[in-house]
C-alpha cells in the first residue's frame, strides 16, 4: 500500500492566461479544464494515494483562495506554508520537505514526497497514481524520482530529460535545456527523451541530504525561515527574511541535475502544463470544426479557435483565433501569436491600470464583491459574505452606504445598534458611522451596496477589528 | 438663395453593424464616425440649406429617439411621420411630399424636396451643400434630380446609374442593377457610371406627378394613408390599413427608373452607406497599421483591424478583424467575412433571444433602464429619466422596487404619498404599491433599482396613467 505526503506547489504570475488568469487569481485557481479547479484537480488526482494533508506553497496573497478551493471539495485542512517572496522550487521544497519532517503525523519523520505543480492537466489520472505506484520502490531505495513525459510533438518549449535505456524507473543521463526545433525532432525521432514535468517522488530525508550536498546555502536558508514559522490558523508563515536571504533556484538546477539519485518514469499521462491559450485549445474538447467553447458562444464560418464567454460572443469567419471575454477585459489573439499576450499584461502593469492583477470580482476572506456598475459620485456593488464570516468592523470618511439583501441573512453592527437583515431588507451606513456585517446563516449572503460619496476609493476605510488580521 | 424641405429617411432594420445596432436601435441613432449620430449628422448637413422643419419618415418603434436626437442638437421639432408598417421607400417618400405640400410653413404648397437617408457618411458636408446648389435650377425647372457617387472602386455592393455626357446636372441614360466584378470593373474604367445613393432633389408636386403616371396605386395609398392622418404631438401617424395596402417599393423601382424627368449630378462628397462593419473600418480613421479604434483598445502586432470597446479590447497577433464589443455581446468576424454577421442575428431571432432586437441599456420615451446585475430572486438596474419626464403610474404583482437615488431629484408617488428624493435618499415600493417616478428637476435624474422577488419579467406591470399613451 503507497501513501506520499503531497507537496503542492501553488506558483504562477497568471500573465500568459490574461484576462482570465490574474496576478490575483492565477490559473491553478481557474476552472479551465472541467468543473474542478487546477488545484482541485491536483487534489482528487493524488487523494487516493495519501491519508494525510496536503501541504500547499503559495503566495501569502493566494491563501485564502487556497484555503477556501480545497474546503469546498472536502480535502483534509491542507498545512498551507507561505512564501513571503517567491525564491523558485528548490527553496520551497526543501521547506515543505522540513515541514514533513516535523510533522508529528508521519510517525517515522520522513515521508515519501509527491511534488507536483498545482497547474498542469493530467488527462488520464488513474495512468498517473498508477506511475507514482510504480516509483516508488525506487523512492523508497533512496532516487529521486521524477516524471518524464512520452513526447507528442518536437515541442521546444519544455526542458527535455535524457533517460537511459530500460523498462520503468531508470537512471536519467542527463536534464538537457529547451531544444531548438531541430534538436527537438531529433530527440523525438531517436527516443529516449522525455519532457520534464516538475513533479517528483522522493523520501523527504534523501532530498534534504542531497541539498545538502549541492547547495547548502538553500538549505541553510530554508531551514531558517521554518525556524522562526509564524503559525497562523492554517497557515505556516516563513521568516519573511530569512526566506528572501535563500538564492531563488529551480529544484532541476539545484539538485536534479546534479545529483546521482536522479531516476526518472516515463509517462503518458495527458499531460499539458496549460501554458497558453493555445494549449488549453489543445487540451480543450473541440467540435468537429476543431471549435472549443467555454460558455454562450455562436460560431459561423469558424475554424480551429478557442473562445470563452461569460457574455455572448459570435465568431464570424475567423480561423485559428482565440477570443477570451470576462466581466473588465476581451482578448483576442491570433493562435500562434499568444505568446504576446504578456506584453498586454506588461502594458497594463506600467499603467498601473487594475486589469493586470484583479478581476472585476474580487476575492477577499469573508467572501468577495464585484463592481456591477459605477458612475459619477456612485457605484453598485454585489457583496458576497460566505456562511459565518464577516467583514471588519471599519467606518469610510468620504462616502455613505446603502445595502439591500438579496438572499441570506445579514447581521448589521451600525455605531450601537446591532439588528438582522432578511432578502428585501435594506439599510443605510451614514458617512462616518462604525459598521461591521456578517453573515450569521448557513447560506451565503449576497447584497447589493450602493456607495454614495465624493471618493469611492477602497482606501477610504478605517478598521477597527478584523478577524482576518487585516490592518 | 435655395431653401428645400429636408425629407430624412429613417429606416433600416439594423442587423449589418450588430452587435452595436440593434432592431431597436439601429444604425441611424448611433454615433458610428464622430460625435453625432448618422441622423443627427444628417440634418445639420442640410440644416443651412433649409428654414423649415425637417420631415422624418420612421419606424412607429423608433418615434421617441428620433424626437429626442434631434432636439438635442436643437433642430427645429420635426414632423415625424409614422410607418405603421415598412413599405419601402416609394410609398413613404409619397406620404412625405403629401405632407409637406399640405404643410402650412410652404406658402407656394411645392417646396423642393431633399431625400436623404438618415444611415449614410458625406465626409464633405461643404461639397453635399454645394451639390444641392446646383441641382436646384434643375428640380425647379421640374426634374427630378438624383445624386450619383463618382465610383472610388468596382463595387459589387451598389446598383449604378449611367449617366450621359456633359458636365453638372444631366441626363440619366439607364439605372443599372448590382453588377458583377467584371462589369463593375468596366464601368469604373469606362467612366459615366456612377453608384446609386439614394438622395434625391425634386419639387414634391413633380414628384407625385410622376408617381401618379407611373404607378397610382402606390400614390392612392399614400394618399389615403395621410387623409386620415392620426395627429399625436410631434407625430404624425400614417394610417394603418390604408399605409399597409400600399405595394412595398423603391422609388428608384416606381418612379425613377421610368420617368423622362430622372437626371443625375455625379458627386465627389465622401459618401458611405456604411453597410458593413468592414464599411465602417473603411471610413474611420485608421492609424499608422491601419488599426481604426473606439473606446479602450491595445492593440500589440496587428494591423488593418477595426475595434469598438466598451470596457477594455486587447488585441494580439491578429489582421484584417472586426472586433465589437457591447455590454452584452461581442462580435469577432474576419473583415471579409461581415456579410454574414446577419446570420448571427438570424439565429439569435430564431432563439428568441433579447441580442437580436435589444440592447442591455433600453430607450424609453422617458429615458431609459441599464440591467446592470441579476441574480436568483433579484435584478439591479440603472434608471435614467430625463428632465421634466415621468414613468407611468404602475403596480408589481410579484416583486418589490428599492430605489436610491444617485443623481438629480426624483419625485415619489406611493399609494396616498408624496415625496422628494435627493442623492443619496433611498425608499423601498412594496409589492402592489401604486406608484410612480417622475424628475421634477433640471437635471437628469439617476437611480439605482434593486429589484426582489420570484417573478422579474417586464410584463408584470399594471399601468394604470402613462403620458405617453402606453397601455
Amino acid at each position: 500500500m503507497v501513501e506520499v505526503q503531497a507537496v503542492l506547489l501553488s506558483g504562477g504570475s497568471g500573465t500568459r492566461l490574461w484576462p482570465l488568469s490574474r496576478e490575483a487569481y492565477p490559473k491553478q485557481f481557474l476552472p479551465l479544464v472541467g468543473d474542478d479547479t487546477m488545484l482541485q484537480a491536483t487534489w482528487r488526482r493524488v487523494a487516493a494515494l495519501s491519508s494525510h494533508a496536503p501541504i500547499v506553497v503559495a503566495n501569502e496573497d493566494h491563501r485564502f483562495l487556497v484555503a477556501e478551493q480545497l474546503r469546498v471539495i472536502g480535502a483534509p485542512t491542507p498545512r498551507i506554508v507561505l512564501e513571503p517572496v517567491g525564491r523558485n522550487t528548490a527553496p520551497a521544497i526543501a521547506a515543505a520537505a522540513l515541514i514533513a519532517r516535523a510533522d508529528p503525523q508521519h510517525e517515522d519523520g520522513d515521508p515519501l514526497l509527491l511534488v507536483l505543480p498545482s497547474d498542469h492537466v493530467v488527462r488520464d489520472d488513474a495512468a498517473f497514481r498508477a506511475a507514482v505506484i510504480a516509483a516508488t520502490p525506487a523512492a523508497e531505495a533512496g532516487a529521486l524520482v521524477t516524471f518524464g513525459i512520452v513526447p507528442q510533438a518536437p515541442e521546444t518549449g519544455f526542458g527535455y530529460i535524457h533517460a537511459d535505456t530500460g523498462e520503468g524507473v531508470r537512471k536519467v543521463l542527463r536534464f538537457v535545456e529547451k531544444p531548438d526545433a531541430a534538436t527537438a525532432q531529433r530527440y523525438l525521432d531517436e527516443g529516449g527523451y522525455y519532457w520534464n514535468s516538475g513533479m517528483f517522488l522522493f523520501r523527504a530525508s534523501r532530498f534534504l541530504e542531497e541539498l545538502a550536498k549541492y547547495r547548502p546555502d538553500i538549505l541553510a536558508a530554508a531551514r531558517a525561515a521554518c525556524e522562526h514559522l509564524d503559525p497562523d490558523g492554517e497557515f505556516l508563515r516563513l521568516d519573511r527574511d530569512a526566506f528572501a536571504a535563500s538564492p531563488s533556484e529551480s529544484i532541476d538546477y539545484a539538485v536534479m541535475e546534479k545529483t546521482d539519485a536522479a531516476m526518472v518514469l516515463p509517462v503518458d499521462i495527458g499531460w499539458n502544463d496549460v501554458g497558453s491559450w493555445s494549449a488549453l485549445w489543445d487540451v480543450s474538447e473541440q467540435d468537429a470544426d476543431g471549435n472549443a467553447h467555454h460558455g454562450d458562444v455562436i460560431a459561423i464560418d469558424s475554424r480551429n479557435s478557442y473562445a470563452y464567454a461569460q457574455r455572448l460572443v459570435a465568431l464570424v469567419g475567423v480561423d485559428d483565433l482565440i477570443v477570451v471575454e470576462t466581466d473588465d477585459a476581451v482578448l483576442v489573439a491570433a493562435k500562434d501569436k499568444v505568446q504576446e499576450v504578456k506584453q498586454v499584461v506588461a502594458r497594463l502593469k506600467a499603467e498601473k491600470r487594475s486589469q493586470a492583477a484583479l478581476h472585476r470580482e474580487v476575492h477577499r476572506p469573508w467572501g468577495s464583491y464585484d463592481s456591477v456598475d459605477a458612475g459619477p459620485g456612485f457605484q453598485v456593488k454585489r457583496i458576497k459574505v460566505k456562511p459565518g464570516a464577516a467583514l471588519s468592523l471599519q467606518s469610510h470618511n468620504r462616502r455613505a452606504e446603502h445595502w439591500i439583501v438579496v438572499r441570506g441573512t445579514a447581521r448589521v453592527i451600525r455605531n450601537n445598534d446591532v439588528f438582522e437583515l432578511f432578502a428585501n431588507q435594506s439599510t443605510y451606513i451614514p458617512i462616518g458611522a462604525k459598521h461591521r456585517l456578517e453573515n450569521p446563516g448557513a447560506e451565503i449572503l449576497e447584497l447589493i451596496e450602493v456607495q454614495s460619496g465624493d471618493y469611492l476609493g477602497e482606501d477610504d476605510i478605517i478598521r477597527y477589528e478584523d478577524v482576518y488580521g487585516r490592518g
